[in-house]
């Protein structure tokens, strides 16, 4: 049985501010760990997991499904619960190519673009004021072990794309043809807020603004599937 | 303040069993159930809303943020829930494009899926068995109202499929290359259960396995992802 105070750690974790603090965020379930303890090992610091899946791995600590349900910030504990120390993120290359977020607000869609930027290899995403945390644990479970691969950014990002030179993509209702638009190599794709979207001041700096064809009822998509159906269009 | 028995009746709409007994749903939010009383009038049987949102609305049941919250099927109350009758499904007209689900577990992906169908203009869904239920609270909620535009058949489906003549596409990881695929006015779109993918005996039926080329890390794409990008690449 974990220490109370050991409970109290991890459970500190759900909320950003220890995340701030600590350095540290939650990642959970079978899959996810070991894919993390298999990408960045030295960053895996406590392992917590029901003996199932414990079974032979050196250096978990085995707890029971009652401890497992405690330190679990996710609706459906899976077995495991890893503290893994945060990434150390840099600013974005200027030659590649970059998704930037305007305040993408839930914590699921926000790591739903990850793991996109990560299929499509796209190495950086920029996240403005505004955004969910990246370490929120919503989030990474969302990510799928792409927050390992990705490098996110989002120190004092609000500047960073007022300050860029490359060809700017905005997401828009009212754009040009996605299917018709050029391919580009490199540049900045910006995805804006699922229901104010992109912010005046970030879409006046944009090249192109790109919109899906919509042949339908709906008014609008949800903004990590824009952001799929963008980069598989615009990427060459 | 509302009775218990009626909070009881409502709060009972949260499980399929409930919902399949009485034929109602849950819709919640001004957006959702604005649109919803717009498409389905006489659909919409009972609107209960606090006052900043109820306000000069006819048969709204006014009730407090303390009501709102007991009888709320979302994490997130938000100043109105209605009880609406479920639409009626009908077999998918054969000479259109319909989208086959394969055990689609995760109540968000489906409603976003249907979402994505309603964008694209693809009138029927197609649900097997294993599916989430079309009317979870947050299946309806992820439509954004694209529940009341699409036809979604659910009733014994799994042998629909064995039946079809159109051209089965199947999203799989081991197919051709999606971008140049011929495009496809009519026909099935196959897409799997998020981790064991579309099940031998569906995939056995396909007449082209497609896939969205990777270009890094991820291992996979969302299930709603993947839709939305083929569906792109797809449509003509």
């Amino acid at each position: 049985m974990l220490s109370k105070n050991v409970v109290k750690d991890i459970q500190s974790l759900a909320l950003k501010k220890h995340r701030d603090e600590s350095g540290l965020f939650l990642a959970e379930g079978p899959k996810l760990v070991e894919e993390l303890w298999n990408l960045i090992p030295t960053q895996v610091e406590q392992v917590y997991a029901t003996p199932s899946w414990a079974a032979g791995k050196n250096g978990v600590t085995l707890i029971d499904d009652h401890d497992i349900e405690k330190i679990s910030a996710l609706n459906t504990p899976n077995q495991v619960v890893a503290v893994v120390r945060k990434m150390t993120a840099k600013l974005p290359a200027a030659d590649g190519f970059t998704i930037y977020l305007d305040r993408i607000q839930d914590p699921g869609n926000l790591g739903t673009i990850i793991r996109i930027a990560d299929w499509f290899g796209v190495n950086d995403i920029v996240c403005s004021t505004g955004c969910a945390d990246v370490y929120n644990p919503k989030t990474v479970q969302s990510t799928m072990a792409s927050i390992a691969r990705v490098n996110i950014y989002n120190d004092s990002a609000d500047n960073w794309l007022q300050s860029q030179s490359a060809p700017i993509y905005a997401a828009t209702l009212q754009g040009e043809n996605l299917y018709t638009s050029p391919k580009a190599e490199k540049g900045i794709l910006l995805i804006g807020n699922e229901s104010k979207g992109i912010r005046p001041e970030f879409l006046g700096k944009a090249t192109r603004l790109v919109t899906i064809p919509r042949r339908g009822g709906a008014e609008s998509l949800n903004a990590s599937v824009a952001t799929g159906i963008i980069l598989s269009h615009l990427l060459p």
